[in-house]
């Protein structure tokens, strides 16, 4: 009807995560970004944290349409949030897709984390695809107020649609549980280092044999100025600039020294 | 017994793979790192390619003793093959671990392949737990000569003992599926760009609802010189440092320019 108030540029945001379909976050984000664009939303149909980067070729998936609360449709995959992200751009969803944003995720994604985030590996497999790509987490589990990281998300998406990312890179974002008025600022940042206390757990179950949890409590961080971990312990959203390039270039001359031979 | 002949430095070294504790890699892998020091195999008891940087926390998992075909023990976990070096330095195997090797994989893990790979998240797993670590590839599937591959991940693996390797830091190793004669040499290489070709295949079941399978034909690269893509497309191992710090630090001045707001 009214074609000149819907621009024919309106971008194409595809919306996943790695907390599931269902999770409060998925709905969040799709809902804010409304405002930016058509959010068409693939997400796996179950929790994936510390999932890594998938690509499932073992076995087939299932993709099936579903209805979220608001009554929206979305598709929901057996895959991981990287294959939801691969399936997308291999057909299951219209193209072109202009922007991959995955979250937000219940919990941190900070420092080391990120190779193991089914939050930013999904948003990995967006700059593998070729367009930019966005991960958003809130860093406290089951806080409840997910405003802050939504119109964050939303500023985050405009700028990036405006103004593009470099190939084969990747923003992570880690929003801290404080309100507007708390927020410190924005802050970019680089990757710290996270301090893992995993424990193992040994159980046995009911015929006597034994099973392993991976468990212990959260990980904790390096809290050095410049890095993500230090940013949102002092209230800052952080915005840390990933690329999938892990070449370690400051070895390479003292590897070359080494005269490798059989 | 005879003591001096066993010197009490002798390392230790975790063995693991994504191809399955059966693969003829890791039995390759093992027999020829005996000559280096004490092995200890911990691997997954079925093959988890593309699996990606996992850490199983959603559910707990079972570690068997398991005999390989030569009469030799060691341990399968239904886990990945990042769950399985974790659970080797939560407990499962004895400690001190002085590096972990993983392989032989069945195939290549070049370019970008790095964060789906089983094989190399093994290492990177290796890296957090904060001794070095070396992820071996043999680049053709199913190649059936593994000695090449063998002999020099014991010659890399002893001077990686003897020289250290920096923080957070592995090594990537792809071999070609050439003899000793046809090798033409080994290259410290960076991660050159690979190019997928993934295709979906979608299917009907018996009751006529579709599933998809991520099929298509291997991924392709670009040859450009000083990659590890180019360095096996020309006969020659690739040796690429990796590290676990992804930031895209030549992004942060460019990203602090976009004076991000709410």
């Amino acid at each position: 009807a009214s074609g000149m108030s819907e621009p024919v540029t309106a971008p194409h945001i595809l919306v996943t995560n790695d907390d599931g379909i269902t999770s409060p976050g998925i709905l969040a984000l799709k809902d804010a970004l409304a405002a930016v664009g058509r959010v068409t939303v693939l997400a796996p149909s179950r929790n994936w944290s510390a999932s890594g980067h998938v690509k499932t070729m073992h076995k087939p998936l299932r993709v099936d349409e579903v209805t979220l609360p608001d009554g929206a449709l979305a598709l929901a995959t057996d895959g991981a949030p990287s294959d939801s992200v691969a399936l997308a751009f291999l057909g299951m969803v219209e193209r072109p897709i202009d922007i991959v944003v995955s979250g937000i995720n219940n919990g941190a994604n900070l420092g080391h984390d990120v190779t193991y985030s089914g939050t930013v590996t999904a948003a990995m497999e967006g700059a593998i695809a070729g367009v930019p790509a966005i991960a958003v987490s809130l860093t406290e589990r089951g806080h409840p107020d997910l405003s802050l990281a939504a119109q964050f998300a939303v500023r985050l998406t405009r700028e990036v649609l405006a103004r593009g990312l470099p190939p084969a890179t990747l923003l992570n974002v880690n929003v801290p549980p404080v309100s507007t008025d708390e927020l410190q600022g924005i802050l970019v940042t680089r990757m710290g280092l996270r301090i893992y206390r995993d424990e193992l757990v040994r159980r046995l179950d009911p015929r006597g044999r034994p099973y392993y949890w991976i468990g212990g409590p959260e990980p904790t961080g390096v809290e050095e100025e410049g890095t993500d971990i230090w940013a949102v312990a002092h209230g800052y959203i952080s915005v840390t600039p990933l690329q999938l390039d892990l070449t370690a270039r400051c070895m390479v001359e003292a590897l070359t020294d080494w005269r490798l031979s059989l």
